[in-house]
């Protein structure tokens, strides 16, 4: 049940909490899990024979674990510090050609872009612009225009499409699965890299990641994992086609020759030594999710929340929501007419009430989890009143 | 007192333990600093106005303090997820050109050696090889032969030198300040890469971090940090010369915007979210060591129990350690004569004695840290001599 997960949750005692996109709370068995990590590492080794197993069975079960959520076989599925190092890495060992098109929708988070920015000016790629930003209607009428919108941005040069999932800003769902099938007709066949921030731990995914090239997630968000590990479903194809970028000796299938060969299979992508307990934190809090049900289960829930939360802002005459539905997922923007969202930002702060602003659009983002209590929406909605 | 540092020590309390040059052992008190920091971030965050302060008081007070021990200013220094990372990506924005060759020493790790490989298989450059792995004798012969060999290898199209500091293999201590001193009256200016992953609290770093272009370190290897936590420091010129590759919102000086430049600080080259709890690990380890003595008096510890070692090896007629002189620092790489390094290894470990075998050259390395005993000492001598 929701209330026990919630009482495992420090950060939401003493606080009303709205930012879940930006980043979830660490359930105190999740951090429990990761300290006991820990402990078993200095007990078996840190670096000795006894402890290699426990630290092969502690990667290999979460990438086991997260690949039946990506819904792709584990060998596609690497880990990653982040959503962005999950997408960029694989990005620029693609095959590239001086030319090639990269259509990005105006609605993908500045690391990603800026990304994109660096690897034209150095590829000599061309930049173009698929807007979907304004597209803040139903679910069937958003997915008709993203593809028809496709069509028409699509050009002959196109070799990769960048898309959120669920955008973090305006809060709509993609049509991922389509927008791929859309793309194997086209003669580039181009890549389809998804970024899953706000995604994974929010809506189901199989069928977007299975569908894209690059599909890459954070556990810190919506997963209530620790911050510091993400992972990145790969197609079979750009796992085969894609040179890694950043190499270490996770990247090697000989990991004691510098003249090794890299991995066949998605672990090409992976990079030297990172956080192993951070592994077992992020386990603990997918089994404490999947224990209030399945993913499609979760985002009824979540959609209830967020649809009370849209529904009392269209009764407060100065709020504008910026979805003309309620939400599909967890995320509200909204504006409040004459207040400047990073003032609103700080009284509801000064409250206790804790959301963000977004610079573009510029506006208010609050968030809704299947944690989140009606009574605390209600004290975000008379407070924004009270403005 | 070296005693009261080891009493933190779990990891060497049910083991005799020499693959600090592996893992260090992670003092309860750095756990529990990581622990407090999570504890903290739930209780005024995750993501909300009254964490941030937190968030970055915790990373500038490290990255302050590793300033220092490195001996470059803060705003050189760049935090990366391990070693690896942090020599691998300043290196992608550096700007090549075809034909430049890189000088890589033939006692590199395979991570850095394979990311220089898929460098120049991507920019058409051309490696060439600068030998050091037979140079076994006296710092001073070493230091001589070094310079006399880069001198050698040196060709009007070299463009960057690629040097540890502390050569994971042999153990022996390169003179950077001076290979840095002689590349500088190259007409080229050849850039300067140098793997820190030994050299980090077990060797006084600050003359080579600051002439090097790019120094790399990790903090779970001599400072006993946790996992998944590196730093590097980079030139000024190479902060002003080379573009970020992974790029993420903490690259950029405007997050909000993928339109925004780049950092013009080392930041520039730090990607997205990582593991801030890290952080205050590292910050407890490294106060620890301090603890002990300066850089100088641990290195003098580091020589006596690894001194004392390369002594008690010259009394077994079947051991040949690789260097002829006692080790300038704590890494002791030796053989037994018909033992197979894989074989010896499995063994000690049965016995709760561990060490590591390398592949080139094949043979054993026992590391010694201010922590070794001189009964763990003779604990492994013995079960070598018994063999």
């Amino acid at each position: 049940m929701p209330a026990d997960f919630r009482a495992q949750l420090p950060a939401l005692a003493n606080k009303t909490y709205f930012n879940y996109g930006g980043q979830g709370p660490l359930p105190s068995s999740s951090l429990e899990a990761i300290t006991a990590a820990w402990c078993t590492i200095q007990e078996l080794g840190p670096f000795t024979g006894e402890v290699w197993p426990f630290v092969e069975q502690t990667s290999s079960q979460l990438r086991q674990h997260l690949a039946g959520w990506f819904g792709v076989p584990a060998h596609r599925l690497a880990f990653s510090e982040n959503v962005t190092s999950g997408c960029v890495l694989p990005l620029w060992g693609l095959p590239w050609q001086a030319g090639d098109e990269l259509l990005i929708s105006d609605c993908e988070h500045p690391g990603v872009v800026a990304a994109c920015r660096e690897l034209a000016h150095r590829q000599g790629l061309v930049l173009t612009t698929l807007p979907v930003a304004d597209l803040l209607g139903t679910a069937d009428d958003t997915n008709k225009q993203v593809l028809q919108r496709l069509d028409r941005q699509l050009s002959p040069a196109t070799r990769l499409v960048v898309l959120s999932h669920l955008l973090w800003n305006t809060g709509q769902v993609m049509p991922i699965a389509a927008v791929a099938g859309q793309l194997s007709s086209h003669p580039k066949q181009p890549w389809l890299l998804v970024d899953g921030a706000q995604s994974l731990g929010a809506i189901p995914i199989e069928a977007a990641a299975a569908a894209a090239d690059i599909y890459g997630c954070t556990g810190h968000k919506w997963c209530c994992g620790p911050e510091g590990l993400g992972a990145v479903a790969l197609s079979e194809r750009v796992v085969r086609e894609a040179r890694p970028t950043l190499i270490g000796w996770r990247s090697l299938s000989h990991e004691a020759s510098g003249q090794s060969e890299f991995h066949t299979d998605s672990r090409r992508f992976e990079v030297a030594t990172s956080c192993i307990p951070l592994c077992a934190g992020l386990e603990q809090s997918l089994h404490l999710l999947e224990a209030e049900g399945t993913a499609e289960e979760r985002l009824a829930l979540i959609q209830q929340r967020s649809g009370y939360l849209w529904q009392g802002l269209q009764a407060n005459p100065r709020a504008r929501t910026l979805l003309e539905v309620p939400p599909p997922a967890g995320l509200v923007s909204f504006e409040i007419s004459g207040e400047d969202p990073e003032m609103v930002v700080k009284r509801l702060g000064e409250q206790g009430i804790w959301l963000r602003s977004l610079d573009d659009p510029h506006c208010l983002r609050a968030c809704t989890h299947i944690t989140t209590t009606e009574a605390e929406i209600d004290q975000l909605l008379g407070a924004l009143q009270a403005f």
